[in-house]
Parts: C-alpha cells; structure tokens; sequence
C-alpha cells in the first residue's frame, strides 16, 4: 500500500506559497456549495503513522475552509458513556448532517489496529471488525455519504531522521519523548497491521489514499488537492442508489400469511389477569434490580398497526419500574434533525447505556413497514435494511444488550371496532386521525410487510414475538410474561 | 428465516392445472427475451432441506424451460480436478454467460454448511467462508449477474410425517433408507446452521427466497413465479452499476513516480549473465521437481509496457524447465465467450493445478492498465477491482498457490529505440502495430496506472517485483533470482 508514499515526494516553498491561496479559495466555494444543496455529508478520516503530522492536517483544514461547517472530532480513549455502550456508538453520535464535513482523527479503524498490534486480539477477531467496517462504511455510502479516507504516511527511514534531528538540537530535543521512541520500534509492526487492515477495507466504496508525508508542503497541498476534487465530483454526480438486486417474494399464492394464522381467540379473565400482571410486574421489578442486569442493558421494541394496544401495554411494563431506570422513545415521523442523517442514526442515538432500559414505541422497523408499504423509499434501499438491522442489532447484543421485539397482531374487524369506540369517546378522539384510517386502507401491504419482516429479523439472538391482542388482557400478560422470561435467560 | 415457510402452504389441483399452462408459457418468452438481448446471465441456487424436493425442481425448471438455454449444475463431490484448486473453480467454471441460465443445485453454500453441520470447521472459519461469499457474489453482481437464491424449506414436523408416510406403505417403504432418518435427527441442527447463513448473506445484491415446500403445487407455482417475475423486471431496468466512491489520488505534485525512481542504469555483462542464467535455470528447474512442490502451484505474472522484453524473459524461464510442467498464457483482447463473463472469469480458467506452473503474459492486472487507461471500463469498475484482484490472490495462496508478479520498466527512449530496430529486422515487423504507438501516446497514464496498481495489490502475500529491464540480461536475471527465492520459501 505504501511503496508511492516512500518516494520522498516534496514541493519547493515558491510554488506552495503560489499555489495555496488558490486553492484555499476553491476549497471554501465547494464547501458553501455543499452546505446549500445539503445533499450529502463527507465524512474525512485522517489517520496514518505517528510523526506523519495527522494533528497538523487537522488544524490546517479547520484554518483553511469555514469552521462553521465542519467538525473535528478527535476520539482519544471512551468515555464512560461510550465503553458502557457498542464500539460504533460514539462514531453514529459525531456523525456530521448533510451538507456539513465531518473530520475524525483518531476513527473506527484506531481501537482495533491498536489492540492488534499490541497482540490483544487475535487475527480473527480484527478480521470480524473489518468486517463490521465495511458493512458500516457500505450503508454510508448507500445513505449517501461521502467517505474520504486518508493515510498519512512516513518511512521508519524518514521517521528515525525527523526524530533524530529533533534530539540533537538542543533546543529542541525536549520534543522527543521516550514514547516517540518506543514508537519508532513498533513501527513494522504497526506497518504490517496497517497494510493488512487497509487493503481488506480498500473497497469501492471507500477506497484509502495514501498520501506521503515527509515534506509537509507536498502533504497539504496533495491532501487539499484532492478533498477538492471529491468533493467536487460528488457535488456534479447524482446520489448513489442502492444496488439493486431481485425482488422480494410476493404474498403467498394461498393468501396464508403468518398473522391471519395466529389464534386471536385467545383471551384472559379479569381476574387471572390481575393476579398474573401482579406476579409479572413484581418479577420484571426484581429482575431490573439484579445484580447481573448493572453490565447489562434492555431494549424492547413495540411494534403493531394502529390501535393495537402498544401504548397501554408499555404503561403495564413502566408501572412496574423506577423512573430512574427505564426511557420510553415513541418514535413519529423523523425531524429535520434526523432526516439528515442515516436512518438508523435517530435509534443508535437513544441506544441504552449499561444497566439500562429502553423502550421503543415504534422503531427502526419503521424502514421495512411503514416506508416501505407508503414508498418513503426505494425497494432497493428497505431491501438491503434487513441485513442493516440484523448487524445492528448484533452488535447491541455483542455488547450485552437484551433485545426483545414484539409484533402486536389484531384482526381488521378489531381494529374497526376500535377506532369507532376511538371516536366516540372525547378524550380518545386525538388518537385517530387520517392517517389511521390510510394505514388501514394498506392492511394487505402491511400483513405483508409484517410477515417478510419477521421472516428476514427473526433471528436466533433476537426474535420476534407474534401477539395475539385483540384480547388486551391475554396480550399484556403474554408481554410481561416473555419479557421476563427472556431477561431471565440472558441473567443466567 | 423459516417462519412463513412453516404455515402449511397449498394450493388445489384445479388451480395449479389452470396457472401452470400460463407460467410455462410466460417462462419460456422470458427465456427468449433473455437469451436475445443477453445482456445479463441468470444464476438459480436451489438450496433447501432434505426432502423438500430439489430435484424435483430442478426437473421440472428442466421441462417447463428451453434447455437449449439453461444448465444445470448438479455438483456433489468434487472432482480431483476440482479439488486441486480453489473450492470456488469449480463455481468459476460453471457460470452461465451472458443470456442464460445456470441452475446450481448444490451451490457455494453447501460444503460450508455440510462442514459446520458435521463440526469440521469453527464458526470463525465459517464467518470467513461467508466473507469471501458475499464479496464473491457483490462482484458477480457488479459484473451484471442477477443472483437468485431459493431456499425449499420443510418444517420438521412436515419432514417427519413425509418419511413415515411413505415407510408405512409396503410399496413405497424401500424409498426410506437409514441416511433419510439420520438426516431428520440432525434437522435441529441443520436449520440452526441454515439461519445463522442464511442471515448473514442475506445481502442487498443477493437476498433469500425461502419457499415452503409441503405442498408440490405450491412449491413449483411460487417457485415458477417468482423465477418469472424476478427477470422479467431485470429485463425491463439498466444493468446495475458499480457503487461510485471517491476518485483515485492523481498523479503526484512533483512528477516522482515509483518508475521514474528506478535505477535504469543497472546491466550485466554478458560472461555474468550466462553464469547466472545457468545457474539460476538450474535451480528452478530442480526447485520445480522438489517433492514439496506436489502439493503447491505456481503463477508467475508477467506485465510490462510494449517492448519491455516480456516474452524474451519468459523464455528463458521456459527453457529451463520439463514442458510437461508449466503452461504459458497468453493474454490478448478477450474472445466472444469470455466477454460474455465476468473480467476474472478468463483467468479462473488457467488457474493451476497441485503440482502445476502457468505463466501469464500479461494478466487480470489489465483491468487497472490498459482497461483503465484506454477508458473500456467506468472508473467504479476499476476503483473496485482492486479489492476483487486481492481476494482472488488470496484464495490463491490459501489454496497453496504461490504467485509471482512482475513488473518490466523500461524508460521512454529505450522503448522508442526497440521501436524503430523491430521496424528495421525484417522477422521482428509483426511485433509492432498501431496498438504500441498508441499505448507510447499514454505513457503518463501508463505510468500512473502501473503504481496505483503496484499501490493498492502488492500486498505481504503476493508482492510486486519492479524489474529495471532497459538491460535485458539484467532483467533476466532479476526475473530467474526473484523467482527462485520466492519458491524457495514457499517450500521451507
């Protein structure tokens, strides 16, 4: 990867001076330009050898271009709120919106190269977050931003001289910490996971750049060049469309689905009912005390069309709880906040810390539900979701999390019943609206949407429970019930 | 994966004799539609449980289609040939071109799986095995292919009853044999191998289709129509486009280049030379007969611009060695049959067996030069062969290949002066066309081309050797040197 970085690549101080005003310039109309069309984010990873003056390319970008619309981010070790949560965690919160550049020194790639080389991980281990990587760094591109990433790169020849010189001027000799040193040893080993790591992430997506580093005229002038130029490019080519691969299945030639085979007789007396929510509630309550649950987290999603009793069944599982411990996230149509983001981003943000509980009323599988059944987006992009949700959650549950994903079924004639008594009565009037009603014009697209959904997310680490609610009783004690059970399991 | 596959789907007799005289109808004119345009190959994986009926499929995909376009792969154990090679040759080998279609029944995912199953392989190497699928099959898709992948699903319980029904029944019970009820025992453990693979390649490019197969009306029908649907819509839509990134590093600031750094000043005199060139056939040739050598195979990669004495070179490695033992390939534009198939298939052909040596004259690395430079494919084409040429290598050298790769610099005079003596010697006119004026014109591109390439695919497994070759002998020599080293470590 690094043989055209060794060359000792330089350019002379009168040209340099000559040609970075001009460049400065272009550099700050392609960044307005971005800003105003607001199509895209770029998100810049600077990274290579020490030495190789990642820090100084930082600062120069941020003199250079407009600091209102661009962002460093300089991740050094996790914060408390950060290690209690995924690794990919604190990279979804910094991402930069559309129309904003987003620079990380120190990035994705930092944590698992270092704990390769330092023999913490196997070579197996770094091969699954390269992997995880690149699926990330796909989905970007597919939302639609621009990943640039750059490697600075020095010599051991070209690092040994710049240190050495450093060390024996005696003004400055100071600058040449023990540290610098002990880096310069590691230097092949570090090359060597470098070259490993960079040609498996080279993809078409997001390919690297290495840029040499030796003379700092010739790195700024390169690296500045070519953020030019991509982003350049981007702005004069249309977004990127998902790949677009076969079709889905379409419904069964029976008309046989998954929800119309569930039993919605299903039902609970009153007082059964009230002796079991009692007895579920008060174990939900001891288990969330658990010792064990501090190094956990929970997350419960709430799914079902309209009327099918989400909200007062969440009300069941909160009544039992401290306030202190749990967050209900109802999910609605996303903000302009979160529309210049990656879908997913709007969840991870509310992703629960350890020793936590979250529950999402509606949630990410709004991309395969509703956007899809109402063509909020192209069959193409909630197509390649379901791979996108399964590694999400895969990696919440890598990092202790319990998820557990409820589909509340009702049959069409309950839900008409419902939202008739809906309308009746005054203070439940606000909870029916035309949307309602247009969702339930789509029932068939929604059964299923439904049924793909828990087919391609029904997963042995995270499945869906189907429940049967047109019995509300039957449905919240089935709720805690699972919920229990499921916590239990993962306690053990 | 399997939960609307497990509800008991069927479908009448009266309905299935009604819809299948229209579906064979409506198949066979899209068969005709594809084999005319033939702008994409279609590849069908009919994978799925014991019993589920397969070959029945099969069979009937057979019956209801023109087999004069579709081929079907039934690939069980593989051949010695096969497993003298990469596990994906045999794929290679079989793929449909371009405006057919090739059934694979028993495909990519199923030794992987069968391994798993059996507790051969951990679930990290099957992780790996699923990478390098889903790469494998992102590219495929790139090329054009449309990938469809049918899952025949039967429940347990379905699968159990099957085999009873027909052990109970004097006539039938003989068709029950002992593998049939030690496969229904490791059903558990099947599926749970299935989910986890079927989840992780469940790709935007290439998703699964699961197909519930209890009842045969309703397994052919669905089947029949979902083949129907899925290329009539590609059929209908552009081909698919590579994912577009960011663009390639232009040429350096200062004009240095890894080629213009060489030393070119480097010869031999002729008493050395023929010293060397004897001693290091010598090597070469007994190096090819060790008994280590059985179990490995050897690529050697000659590129360079026109003149720079390839075929020269490569004939004094020939010479030294048994013709039995090595073929040398050579490579020009493509023929009508390999235009019809992905840029790698060509190579995947000439790949070598245990035991084997293929000289390549000139190589898949023609995607980064001359198809790059001379604009025969888009940028994204090239930007992502880069990766795609890397995991070709690597499944190589797992396979125990060693791969030699040459690069031949000769500078700008020295060509011009080969050009002008080939244009005098009479028996050398043939050796110059148009063709090499025209590729002198691009000289910088050229130039540019070869240390991207050298950039982003000399990796610590299959290195680049930059051979300064305006003095032929000493080229030679290098070449023989470098060839003999690398075999020699390989076998140690």
């Amino acid at each position: 990867m690094f043989e055209s970085a060794e060359l000792g690549h330089c350019i002379d101080k009168k040209r340099y001076d000559a040609e970075v005003p001009v460049l400065r310039e272009a550099l700050l109309d392609v960044q307005y330009a971005l800003a105003e069309q607001a199509h895209f984010p770029v998100i810049l990873l600077v990274g290579g050898v020490d030495g190789a003056g990642k820090g100084e390319v930082v600062n120069l970008l941020n003199a250079w271009m407009d600091p209102r619309h661009i962002r460093v981010h300089a991740l050094a070790e996790p914060t408390d709120e950060e290690s209690s949560r995924p690794m990919m965690w604190r990279f979804w919160r910094a991402l930069p919106p559309k129309g904003k550049i987003g620079v990380f020194f120190g990035s994705w790639y930092t944590h698992p190269m270092m704990q390769r080389m330092q023999g913490n991980i196997k070579g197996a281990e770094l091969d699954q977050c390269i992997d995880e990587i690149t699926s990330f760094e796909r989905m970007i591109t597919y939302e639609g931003g621009l990943i640039i990433k750059l490697w600075l790169h020095l010599s051991k020849k070209v690092q040994k001289k710049r240190l050495t010189k450093l060390a024996e001027n005696p003004d400055t000799s100071w600058r040449v910490t023990d540290t610098d040193w002990q880096h310069l040893k590691l230097h092949d080993e570090f090359i060597k996971v470098a070259e490993h790591v960079l040609r498996e992430t080279n993809t078409a997506e997001a390919p690297w750049i290495v840029i040499e580093s030796s003379d700092f005229r010739f790195r700024n002038l390169t690296t500045g060049n070519y953020l030019l130029e991509a982003i350049r490019k981007r702005l004069a080519t249309p977004s990127p469309l998902s790949p677009v691969g076969v079709p889905p299945l379409p419904p069964a030639l029976d008309d046989k689905t998954l929800l119309s085979s569930l039993d919605f007789s299903l039902s609970l007396g009153k007082k059964p009912y009230q002796q079991q929510l009692a007895k579920y509630q008060g174990e939900l309550n001891l288990l969330m005390r658990h010792a064990k649950f501090r190094n956990k987290s929970l997350i419960a999603v709430f799914e079902g069309l309209d009327s099918a009793g989400k909200g007062s069944a969440i009300r069941r599982i909160s009544q039992a709880l401290d306030a202190r411990h749990y967050r209900i996230i109802p999910v609605a149509a996303p903000s302009d906040e979160e529309l210049a983001q990656p879908y997913l981003w709007r969840f991870w943000r509310h992703v629960p810390g350890n020793g936590e509980f979250t529950i999402f009323d509606r949630s990410w599988y709004g991309r395969v539900l509703v956007e899809r059944v109402d063509e909020l987006c192209h069959e193409a992009d909630w197509m390649r979701a379901y791979k996108e949700i399964n590694d999400f959650e895969a990696q919440l549950i890598a990092h202790d999390t319990i998820i557990v994903k409820f589909w509340l079924a009702i049959t069409r004639e309950e839900q008409l019943k419902r939202f008739h008594a809906r309308e009746e009565v005054g203070y439940k009037q606000f909870k029916i609206t035309g949307d309602d009603w247009h969702n339930r014009d789509n029932w068939q697209q929604f059964d299923h949407a439904v049924c793909d959904m828990v087919d391609r997310t029904s997963t042995d680490i995270a499945p869906w429970t189907l429940v049967e609610a047109n019995d509300k009783r039957f449905a919240r004690i089935k709720l805690l019930k699972t919920l229990c059970e499921r916590i239990e399991q993962a306690l053990d």
